[in-house]
């Protein structure tokens, strides 16, 4: 496998295009990806029980074709607790989308970002519909579909299959309400392998569980959280079929694409300044692992202590006791960036100008042997600053 | 029953006192609550796994004895994540403060709060052991359990039983680490009634989940919370026997106590400004209305946004829909301080200068109704502000 530079329509037969239309002040907050051909698709969606109206007819749509063809995108309004007017925008901008494209409304997804509670502009929407081209400056897709995200955030690697290069590209916007139970965020997948919607969903869902459901911002779980991965065929590879070794590979590498967006969300979550990853080690099976790292992650007091440059061990242990599964309380050893804060779940003396150093670092890596197992689990998540509380604080007005 | 001014002491045969002992630098960190008598004792401890040496202490001899005559407390240092070493000191603790008692060490609890990861200095205990006295300032105990919170918090009631008056005061500390599955929290209730420990106890645990378990500050759940109940039988009541009309009245007494020393935690925690209350109408059950309750109260996305005085209701409706519980989605009204926000699940318009000036207020009541049932459930916390950062970034330091 090898990673590229590119962008959303780098692999074949697949273009997008992003702009400003006008449902935020002055940034892109429209923009879609459009295949040449009808492709294999697969979702997952937030577990969230109030869903938005884009998600709902997204699902539905997917559900009848299991295909998709275009996906369209505006960011500054979620068009999430909207209510019966909102279902009926949805059903507009997928009615619209498709007749500009001149494809069936079945094959257009939709997702929508933003503040939730309001309804859609739909002159931002004509505006934007009536800009937007086919073969488009792809790069501003990116742009588009962010909300208080500062950075774009984008993965696209190559992988042989035969003599056939396939070539896989995934963009992702989170920044806040970031608490999976699924998706929570945004993330586009386009991919130009030969392979069906079914294979494609088995190994989406695969992979769900240990990147995108292992990061968190802020414990809320979104209302509009979707995840599509969409491959068109256009490498003409041989068809890649389940239970075999390509399709491995292929999961593999579908696994790396959605790890490096979720550690990208992670790290760019509304005000942080730093990506922690948790590293849970010998736990006694998967889940307590992911659960254990996913609890220390999401500890506000971890968080803020962090945020402090604080080693604040007491409150990694004490997340490691209230994160559910059964563990031996006594028997844990911990250390950040390979320095060792507990062992046996006792204090250690370490050196304080090392620590000192180690605490200033970009992103840290939270160590924890649980000696219960063989299992390992990882969770991604940052820290919680001054800024947190001011964007969201003030998000609205 | 009739609210009064007091303390901790004001319940015949009480005692307490509190005073600066050095577990801090400056402020009150050492106090305890005596009993004339063995009292009858109940208690609920932290759900967390990891839990602090103090509490492992008190809970066996508790256990082991069914009855209590003397509660020392430091705050500071919490002795916990402090491995074998935390539980010799807090083994010590209780003997030394027995021996200066002249009672069993049995009789002792042990309340430790603070930060937690360190070991407990045991010079300040000596030096708070020589200085504190029986019959001290009551008032100065409920200063000395204090950590980051701003102010004292007490309640003090009476009732009759009978020609007997009886009184019941409660004294709690909270501010951060509060996100009960249990207690999140220290409180102390003292009582000069007649009645069993098993008595005790049963009116104990039908109160904690619609009292300390429905409040949340930061979701994090500490390895220190402990509710204790002692009750001395000063008053000479007769007996208060489970499944009277005089133990209904009882539990509603310290129901009303246990409540009310909550709320004051929520309004308290760290960095607070407003007090959020959700109460949930025509819920399917009460567990769906608690659950609700508290999902709303908890979200940091609501929090930041009523610190910011956002009326956000969309942030309120996601976090009904993420709370766990069935609900039926598409049928929920939301009003903020009694002005309608959403109506069925859809925006309402609504007055925004009214609403304005109702999101200045420093109580603020969040009523949701599922239209779903009968049962209603109540939670509190508090609106997550820069200074809840600056705390916890800043607190060992």
């Amino acid at each position: 496998m090898k990673i590229m530079e590119g962008n959303i329509a780098s692999p074949l037969g697949f273009s997008a295009d992003g702009l400003h239309a006008g449902f935020k002040k002055k940034k892109h907050d429209f923009g879609w990806i459009v295949s040449e051909v009808p492709a294999s698709v697969a979702g997952v969606y937030t577990t969230n029980q109030v869903i938005a109206a884009p998600l709902l007819v997204t699902k539905e749509s997917i559900q009848k074709n299991q295909q998709l063809q275009a996906v369209v995108v505006n960011s500054g309004v979620a068009n999430s607790c909207t209510g019966l007017e909102g279902m009926e925008d949805a059903y507009k901008m997928q009615q619209w989308t498709a007749d500009k494209l001149k494809i069936a409304p079945d094959l257009v997804a939709l997702a929508s970002t933003g503040v939730i509670g309001e309804r859609l502009p739909m002159e931002a929407l004509k505006t934007g519909l009536s800009k937007i081209v086919i073969n488009g400056n792809a790069d501003d897709f990116a742009q588009a579909i962010l909300t208080t995200d500062t950075c774009t955030k984008t993965c696209v690697v190559t992988e042989l299959f035969g003599q056939d290069v396939v070539t896989m590209a995934g963009v992702a916007k989170g920044s806040g309400m970031i608490h999976p139970n699924m998706a929570t965020m945004l993330a586009f997948i386009t991919c130009d392998a030969n392979i069906s919607s079914a294979a494609l969903q088995q190994a989406l869902s695969r992979n769900v569980e240990t990147t995108f459901n292992q990061i968190t911002v802020d414990g809320d779980t979104s209302t509009n959280d979707m995840v599509l991965v969409m491959a068109n065929g256009c490498t003409q590879n041989e068809e890649i079929l389940p239970d075999t070794e390509a399709f491995d590979r292929f999961a593999d590498m579908l696994q790396f694409v959605m790890a490096d967006l979720a550690k990208k969300i992670a790290k760019d979550g509304e005000g942080a300044t730093k990506l922690i990853e948790a590293r849970v080690l010998h736990a006694k099976d998967e889940l307590t692992a992911r659960m254990v790292a996913k609890s220390v992650v999401g500890s506000s007091l971890v968080k803020t202590a962090i945020f402090g440059e604080d080693p604040n061990w007491g409150r990694i242990l004490a997340a490691i006791g209230y994160a559910g599964p059964r563990v031996s309380v006594a028997n844990i050893d911990i250390a950040i960036e390979g320095l060792p804060v507990m062992k046996a779940s006792s204090p250690v003396s370490f050196d304080s100008e090392e620590m000192s150093e180690v605490m200033t670092r970009d992103d840290l890596v939270i160590e924890i042997d649980l000696h219960d197992g063989e299992a390992e689990g990882r969770a991604w998540g940052c820290d919680l600053s001054y800024d947190y509380v001011k964007i969201n604080a003030l998000y609205r007005t």
